[in-house]
């Protein structure tokens, strides 16, 4: 099997944020919206449900975790977690914080308008704020 | 707590396939995408964090049973797994089947042009290929 390598797109599109038991958590780089991916560092997995049964239940314990970190963070509305990966085909799992007066609402996130870059101290914040709930390894 | 009761909108936009352990499985009347719903029969749920945890547990191995079987009756090119319920608060997983070839690749289907009716024969024949491989109660 092939070494993990993060996609080169979702690298472009996203900042580090930590490093879990299996995923790479990062920050999509959109300050429209407070969005997470968890990929796992696993080569050639495309599916959930193609990762080992250990590495799954893994998965769906950091979906958990980040889901919650991100709710407490920003107190939003709603949460929008999503594995779809037509576009960059590497297993990435998106958690998105969601408010009834943000811009994609209440669509979803994907393909709606253009990204808009963070300020680096709001982005900071969030960053910060994010760790202070996340074991990271 | 008061009663599950099965989301009017949600009820309106598919059908029934089975009832699993916790969740009802729904098709979307939508003949673009073979497109499942698992609905958890509990009441006042909108987020998968806020289930109990052994509730959570169920629905995870369901999302893995519903997009196993959901593949192997369409032969479909990518998954898409998600929870958003932006418009429907009442918790409910998306598991699409979707195609490289279909009417929003590679964009998601939400908010993607208008559903398109079932020929009933088609709907009958991929219900009961998922069903066939579905652990119903």
């Amino acid at each position: 099997m092939s070494r993990f390598a993060l996609d080169p797109r979702l690298d472009a599109d996203t900042m580090p944020v930590a490093e879990l038991a299996l995923s790479a958590l990062r920050l999509a780089r959109d300050a429209r919206f407070p969005w997470l991916i968890l990929v796992p560092r696993r080569a050639g997995i495309a599916e959930v449900i193609d990762l080992a049964d250990g590495d799954r239940a893994v998965l769906f314990e950091e979906i958990v975790t980040v889901s919650r970190a991100l709710r407490d963070a920003t107190g939003c509305d709603k949460l929008n977690v999503a594995a779809l990966g037509n576009q960059v085909r590497q297993l990435h799992v998106h958690v998105i914080a969601r408010f009834e007066t943000d811009a994609a609402w209440p669509g979803p996130v994907w393909g709606s308008g253009a990204p808009v870059a963070y300020e680096a101290a709001a982005r900071d914040r969030l960053v910060a704020r994010l760790r202070e709930s996340l074991p990271t390894s």
